[in-house]
This record gives structure tokens, sequence and C-alpha cells, in this order.
């Protein structure tokens, strides 16, 4: 059940190509890479997930599709554009962007998954896209593409984001490897997070597609900067066997070591999510035990990590607790407001509802770290869950200001 | 139907006293008057709604107690301290405070409802609360006393909150009054929103306690500055009578009047609590039309109002359509994005779920105003609902740093 990290990104594990290229869409016109490619030249099994948003970008649409093929190869995404409210155009835009990468790659349309990101209600340029894959791809595709993947999806992140790591099952090494960008402001039009996961393990489609789900349940959807769900955001895995094991299947010895291998990739991409949220100062784990249950100690821990006061009390150094008391009150979770105690840092602060004796210099040195984490006790049940978030500060306001 | 705004306040309405005091609880301790105090010497019947936090102050709790009593004669209220989150202590303290009163006034404990705003987790120091009350009252009672309660209960407001109106019922003149607190920071814990309305209409218990529920649907419900519901938030109304006008009745021609004229009160100070809000420089009504149903348009509404994106944008003076797109379909509401229209200020901004053709520079325009109307029209079914909300600054932030 050990695992080392490995260089390489989504490249690591065996067999993988990736790659980056240059289309121009963005405003502003950089000259950075704004196109990335990820391939497998043998078969895979594909497992995704998407936004919940109910508006969805188009090449999110395309990409739910796609996921149906049964050998999906190669992942195509750009930067600059969400091609998101766009509307039937969008829809041909995107598919146009997977007929591309299809041509360039002799694979079929529906083996391509389409990702974009960027700013929302502006038509793709996608003669752009078409001309840059034509002209850039196969040749920019490399065993060690991984590293221009990351730095190509970019947009307002600070660095790019990629991890790898090395488990064994059945005696084989398996590899795992992710990229991911951040939840910052785009262009600046929307927070998006997009992932994209390689593995040559050889694992089921259904049992691939649980394993990620349990992953992203573990690990992105327990990040939150400003509670503003995306309409872009999506999450692909593509396994290709290489590796050599027997078949993952639900009884399977290995699968522990698979899913604890996969979640600590996501749960590294996550965290560098976070760590690289816009005007971010403070990063705070909440902690919810002895909820009723399960919802309720997610509805408490996602309701004080969305607080707006919360969040700038933090900013502010301030380890207010009432705030948290009232975000507890008014999360919609069973509460006995008597009953509740709030640590920070393990230093108590709230005892039975109300303040505990620790002095209030005490808890403010807690607050004034850079990590710190709040555990609220609710003596209830069973319930936990909980939630990686940040502060709310004035640069955060700064930077999503728009024009 | 028409009515008449006249001055006064509180103690508008025939009949009622009103005064403030000083009792020295807030840190600070400024000379400020920190203790209203309003007294009808008639028999009245009151209605109350408060906070739906699960974490309530005391004073909430005891007020909801003493409602039943069928007479209640007075509200007394301080500024500085919550009295929330301090366990039974605070259930005794608030007790002790109708206790004073009651002594005071010669009434009975149970006809003094008490409310309090400010710092939460400190225990208040009743004996001061008591010992003001003692040596102010009821000396400092007067009708001209509207003024010095809508000082008394400001916190972090810039400026009191009070109106009245002057309406006909059966040929007489029936008048109500009010005043506010704002929900902005306090001292500086907590948002917490107080309002107290008089009126000396005469008028059934249970029937003035739904005319109350509904004009605070549609008023106090329907603001938001931050999205963080306070522990202390109550509204009371107290009728006297005075007026003589037959008494309402669920059938009484008189009855519409009277609701027009106590949502005019209880819209114009929900109107001023935003208006004061913290660090605000932008007033926008979020009104969404054609929604599947009016729960749909609720959510969506408020979906957008509390989005710190799109507040971020407006305080920019981003015209950002794509940031409420996205907060629409993570509201929860059925959407049919291909559906959607957004104008802002009555300019297309969206039509069918993508830009319009209107300049940017033209929504920029009416964005650049201090206040604006964002219109969203789902094009699905007969729900409505407008929220009044404001922008999220910098300055705001600075406010709720704490310490």
């Amino acid at each position: 059940m050990t695992f080392n990290e490995i260089p390489g990104g989504v490249t690591a594990p065996q067999g993988f190509l990736a790659g980056s290229a240059f289309c121009g869409i963005k405003a502003g016109n950089t000259n950075r890479p704004d196109l990335a490619l990820i391939y497998s030249p043998q078969r895979t099994v594909a497992a995704a997930t998407f936004t919940t948003n109910r508006v969805k970008a188009a090449p999110v649409r395309v990409s739910q599709l796609n996921l149906r093929s049964p050998d999906v190869r190669a992942v195509i995404a750009n930067s600059g554009n969400a091609n998101a409210c766009t509307g039937l155009r969008g829809i041909e835009a995107a598919r146009r962007m997977t007929r591309a990468v299809a041509k360039a790659l002799e694979l079929k349309e529906r083996q391509v998954l389409v990702c974009s990101t960027g700013r929302i209600g502006v038509p793709l340029l996608v003669e752009k896209v078409e001309a840059a894959i034509s002209q850039g791809f196969p040749a920019a595709l490399s065993r060690q593409g991984g590293g221009h993947v990351a730095k190509a999806i970019m947009t307002s992140d600070t660095f790019p984001k990629e991890t790898a790591v090395e488990c064994e099952i059945d005696g084989r090494p398996v590899r795992i490897g992710g990229v991911a960008k951040g939840a910052g402001m785009i262009d600046p039009n929307m927070a998006t997070m997009l992932s994209f996961l390689t593995t040559d393990a050889a694992i089921e489609k259904a049992l691939l597609q649980r394993a990620l789900s349990v992953a992203v349940e573990n690990s992105f959807n327990r990040v939150t900067v400003d509670g503003d769900m995306s309409t872009n955001d999506t999450v692909i895995l593509l396994a290709n066997g290489l590796a050599g094991n027997k078949p993952l299947r639900p009884s399977s010895i290995g699968l522990k070591s698979f899913q604890r291998a996969l979640e600590h990739v996501t749960q590294s991409l996550a965290r560098m999510i976070i760590e690289d949220g816009e005007g971010v100062t403070k990063f705070v784990e909440v902690c919810v035990n002895r909820a009723a249950n399960y919802s309720d100690a997610r509805k408490i821990a996602e309701a004080v990590a969305k607080s707006s006061l919360v969040k700038c009390a933090w900013f502010g150094g301030d380890p207010n607790w009432g705030r948290i008391m009232d975000a507890i009150g008014y999360s919609g979770a069973k509460v006995r407001e008597e009953l509740v105690d709030i640590y920070y840092d393990g230093v108590i602060a709230v005892r039975g509802g109300m303040a505990s004796r620790t002095p209030f210099a005490k808890l403010q040195e807690v607050v004034a770290a850079r990590r710190f984490t709040v555990t609220i006790e609710l003596h209830l049940g069973a319930g936990e869950y909980c939630v990686l978030t940040t502060d709310l500060s004035t640069e955060y306001v700064k930077l999503n200001m728009g024009e």
C-alpha cells in the first residue's frame, strides 16, 4: 500500500504521449502555448466526471457523448476561451476540435475528448485551433510532454500543476500521472477546474469510473475558493493497461492500492489548486466530526468554508468563532448549540457552544499562520467531512473585479 | 389604497412611547446611547419573526416565549453585545433585562420582548443594563422618542433608519411606524438585522402575524449583503388599536390598505439596510421572470445575488454576464440554457443563452451607475422573484477582517 512520487506528470505512466502548441485565441495574444494534447497509441478505457452546472460549456457536452466510446485515445484542451454560452456554433466548434485531432492522429472523432477554459460567451475562433492542431501535432507529442500540458492549460494559474506516483499491483509497477489547472479567474471570466489523469494500470471501464468518482469526491469536490462552480469543470482518467497487471476487478486485492495512489494524485492536485487560488493568503482545512450524519457534516463544513464573513475574518487573522457558530447554525444541518466544540489547530475556542477559557491571544497565534485547521465537533452522531478552503482577501476582490 | 409618509418612526402611531439610555456595555465604551425601549401604555397585540438560524441568541429564545403573551407592552434592545453563544447565563441575562423593564414599567416579565445586537460569545454584563433601565426609564420615554430608538440600536450603521406612514381604514387615519438597524458587521462579530414596528391599527393577533410574515417575506427576506444569516435577526410588530378602526379581520376591506402600508414601511427599511451595507458601492435588484415556478425563481435570484464572482464584477463595473449564467446554472433551478435572456436595466446582454449584439461598452455604461437592475428571463413558466443586493468591494473585506 505504499507508493512513490515520480516525475513526468501525465506522461509518467507507460505509453502516453503529450505536448502543446500555440493557436493564439487568447485575448492579449501572448505567445504562451494554449493548446494541449494527450494521446495514447494503445487502447484505453476512459472515465470522467463533469460539472453539475446546468449551464454546460460545449466541450463538456461533446466529451460527455464521446466518453461512451470504448476506446478513447486523446484529450485536446485549449486555454483562453471557455467555449461556453456559445450555442450550437459552440458545439460545432468543439466537434471540429475533436475532428482535427482525429485527423491528425488517424482516430475516430468519438475517440477524442475535448476541454476548454477561459473567457465565456465569446465565440471560439476554431479555425485557429484547427490550424494549430494540424500544423503542431503529432510532431509536438512526446513521452516527455507532460510538463508542456501542465503549462498550456494554465490561465491565471501562477505555477503548473502536475504530479505522478508509482505503486505496485500484482508485483508490477503501476503508474498514475495527473495534471490540473486552477480554480482561479480566467481572463477574467470564469473559474474552471480541469484535470487530466493517466495510468498504465489494467482495469475494467466501470471500475475505473467508480474509482475516479470516489477519488474526485475525496479531493476536487472538497476544495472551495469562492463557491462558484464553473460551466467547464472536467476530470478525465485514461487507463491503457501497459503495466501488465491482472486487470483490476471489484474483488482484486490490488484495487485498494490503486485507489489510494489515485487519490494521492487527485488530492495533491486539489491542494495545488487551492494553493494557487487568487489572492489567497490562508489555507484552512475545515473538519466536521460527530455530526448527525455524513450529509450534515458536509453541509456544515461547506457553509463554514463558503461564509464570506468567516473568510474575511481569517484574512484579518481574527479567530472569529462567532461567525463559525453562525454559519453552523444556518447550514441546514441538525445542531444542538450547547454541544458544539470548535478547535483552531487543536486549541479549543468554543466549548459547549460558548467561549472556552483559551485566551484570545492564543487563538490569534494559530490564525496568524498561513495554514491551520478548524475542527468542529457536533456530538450528535458519526458524520464526518473535511473541506479545504481559503480566506477572502482584498486581493481576491481586485483580481475578480474584471475589466 | 394611498398612504403618506409621516415623521416620528415608531412613535408616529398614537399611544406609543419610546426612548434610549446609556448602559456602557460596548467595547471601546463610547458615550452613545446603547439601550432602546419602546412602550405601549395601552394593550397591544404582538407579532414577530425571528432568525431561522439554529444557533439562536438568548434574547431570541426569550422573546419567542414571551411573544405568546396576549398583551405585550414593551420591547427592550441593547447594542454592543449580541448575547449569543452565551449559554444558560445568557438566557438568564436576557430574562433579567425583561424583568428590569417589567419592574420599571409595572408590567409582567412576559409582557416584555428583548433584543440584542453586537459582539457574540461575550457574556453580557447585565448588571450595567439593569442599572441603566432602572435609572433611565420610564423618565426617558416620550411620544417623540422614535428617533432615539433608531440611534440607540445602531452598531456599524452609518445613519439611523426609521420611517412611518399614515393610511385610511374605515375613514380613520391609521399609522404604522418602524425602525431598523443594518446588516453590517457589528463590533465586529455579527451581522444582525433588527426591526421594530408599531401601529395604532386595531387588528386580530393571528391576522397581525400573517400580515407581518407576508411583509417580511416581501422586504427583509429579499435583501442580501453577504448571505450570512445572523443569530439575532428579529422583527417585532405591536398594534394598540388606538386608531379606532373596526378591528381588521381576514374579510375586512381595509386589510389590503393595511398590508400595503405595512409593506411600504418594511420595504423602505429594508432598502435603508442595503444602502447602508458595509463597503457597498452598487445597489442591484436581481429580478427573475418566467422561471418554472416561484421556488426556482427564488433559487436563481439568490444564487446570482450571493455569487462572490458576480458581486466582484459589479464592483469593478464589469457587466460580466458569463458569471450570471454560471450562477443560474448552479442554482439548482430548472434551466434551459438556450432559452435564457439577461438584461441590464432593460438592455439585452444575453439572448437565448448567448451574447446579444449589444456592444459591450453599452452594458458597461449601465453597470457604471450606482443602481441598476438585472433581469433574467427563463421562458419556462410563471415563477417570479426579485432580490435587492450589493456588490462585493475591497472595502467590505477590510471592514470585516476583524481585530
